[in-house]
């Protein structure tokens, strides 16, 4: 079985689960996912003994060659091509899962309208469809998400040589994003974060024209998009040889906390479990306060996907997946130090997908 | 009045005309228009005498310099602060409008659970809420789109030197994309269309690594976007002095269909009468069945939005509306050709926003 024969598969054992008929996609990642078709417009009809994928003519040449695994039905505004109704037909109906999340009110009336004569046809909206099996990845998909990483870490390695004092903010990052799509990335997974001194503090910062001055922290935090997958990395610098303590001190302390978590997490962990690997050492300290966000999440077709790594996330993550591990302290008026990393949870611990060096010393 | 609350006393009336209490707004681009705010997490309930603006701390201070006309309300995941069913109460209940093209189903299910105890209270999800006053511009808004159109002008402008044989079509849209950047765009309006030769043809084409050749006809469809606006430009070319009487015959049919277009189109006319000023001039010709989309779209903080100027659009197209005019002929196995100026719907015709020459020819 090819990865298209083994997602379907997996997909049809779900539907069994669910005790339902077949599943509706039409979200990006997930019909990429499941049939390996790249295009803009898709809706995929998966049933026990059909696989149905419906485009448009601007797609129809493309989706024969990415997904010969499905049957290509031609879809499109006129009354010769198959509407929504018409593939549903083409199942027979039938209890028919459909992606709560990602299909919007409209649309869903839209298509329960279209098919208000088909005979027993039922639509079953479930909040997580294809988006839980995306979570462990295989070995094609780490190759790919390790290549935009060590994109992502070559570029990283310059700042303590690009990063210049009187330099902005925005025309940091701009170098950095230069840098990276001339290595090859097909874009970035977000936009550059840079955000010096005091701003380092604003979780959320965009990038500003406030230039680097001797002294700051500095947060960056970038990521390459290839092939439709994503990285993830963060690091902090200080402008100049000679950090106070209250850097050593903040830099440290969230170094210490990582370090704790890449070295005890591992899969069957929950993720409540593994983000308090981090958030403890952080909270032991007396700054619990200051990590405002959650130590990690999965990464993968999209930038922020399952699993979670949150103190409020129960599940167990599983063997295979890719996630960041984050943790940051913030200081309001000062600013803020976060590292991050790309790693595979694996049963025993995990394997670093990031390289980049945590030498936070830009020289002057 | 200021901006703001000029788009609230618009936003009133029509819930007054659609006989409900009020609106909840959580689209983007619906709630950066009707607040101001630029924030990624908001929700807007606004009704007859109260307009709230819910977010979560990252942005709190944000929100109180951009949107002071609307009360801020402290939300989060802690059981500390507001959600989603506080701002229900806060406004009494009542008949409430929701973005049906935009709120999914999950989240549908989840805010009807979340108010089950509120007495009084219902949604009604419209297809277009927000989306239809934001068609036609303030004076602000169109220089804002102006300022992005000039910096996609000039670049646009730099095709006849910059192609070469050899460059591949991402290579060159790598080119065009870091130019518009270092002119200042925050971001591209979309990913930058290079297709070369046969590839014109494709109306969906993403660079690929087929490089320029002499005789190649190419179309280049780019945009900027600047301060949240977009625009969206399209220039052909032929890649050497000596076009064949083919290129010149396509090209020109194209440029004859947009300029009768330009000529005859203005504010009160529908969508499909403006399309079929295009159209016809290449139906006549006997080439309809080469222009398969339709004429243009709206252009704003989308970079597609209504009015739509197509062959099926009935609703009459209003003086002030920012909008394509964008004819192309695709010939399977050749190419294409397409031409696009952006321009504003007047009361007696266009004025036009792009000002990029039309001169096809590359030198080799």
């Amino acid at each position: 079985m090819n990865v298209t024969e083994e997602r379907l598969a997996a997909v049809r054992s779900l539907l069994e689960q669910w005790e339902v008929d077949g599943i509706v996609v039409t979200y990006g990642d997930n019909y990429r996912w499941l049939s390996g078709f790249t295009g803009t417009n898709c809706t995929l009809v998966v049933t026990a003994d059909q696989a149905l994928l419906g485009t448009d003519f601007r797609y129809w040449e493309q989706a024969e060659r990415q997904s010969p695994e499905f049957e290509l039905v031609h879809m499109g505004r006129g009354e010769q091509f198959a509407q929504f109704v018409d593939l549903v037909k083409m199942v027979g109906g039938g209890r028919l899962v459909i992606e709560g999340s990602h299909v919007s009110i409209a649309k869903f009336r839209a298509w329960k309208k279209e098919c208000a004569d088909v005979e027993g046809v039922a639509f079953v909206a479930r909040t997580t469809t294809v988006e839980g099996m995306r979570m462990v990845k295989t070995a094609a998909e780490i190759e790919m998400i390790r290549e935009a990483a060590a994109i992502t870490d070559a570029v990283m390695a310059q700042v303590n040589d690009l990063a210049k004092v009187g330099m902005t903010e925005k025309g940091l990052a701009w170098e950095l994003e230069k840098r990276m799509r001339e290595m090859g990335a097909d874009d970035m997974a977000f936009d550059v974060i840079v955000a010096a001194g005091e701003n380092g503090a604003l979780a959320h910062h965009r990038p500003s024209d406030r230039p680097l001055q001797e002294g700051d922290s500095i947060v960056i935090d970038m990521g390459a998009k290839l092939n439709g997958y994503h990285s993830d990395l963060t690091r902090s610098f200080h402008m100049g040889e000679n950090p106070d303590d209250k850097f050593w001190y903040v830099y440290n302390l969230v170094h210490m906390a990582q370090k704790n978590a890449l070295e005890n997490m591992k899969a069957g962990m929950t993720g409540i479990e593994i983000d308090a690997l981090a958030r403890d050492v952080i909270a032991d300290a007396g700054h619990g306060d200051a990590f405002g966000h959650s130590l990690g999440h999965g990464v993968g077709l999209d930038i922020h996907e399952g699993p979670s790594l949150s103190f409020v996330s129960k599940p167990k993550v599983m063997a295979g997946s890719v996630v960041t591990v984050e943790p940051g302290v913030y200081l309001s008026g000062w600013g803020g130090v976060r590292i991050e990393d790309l790693v595979v949870v694996t049963k025993h611990g995990v394997e670093f997908l990031s390289h980049c060096p945590k030498t936070p010393i830009i020289k002057m």
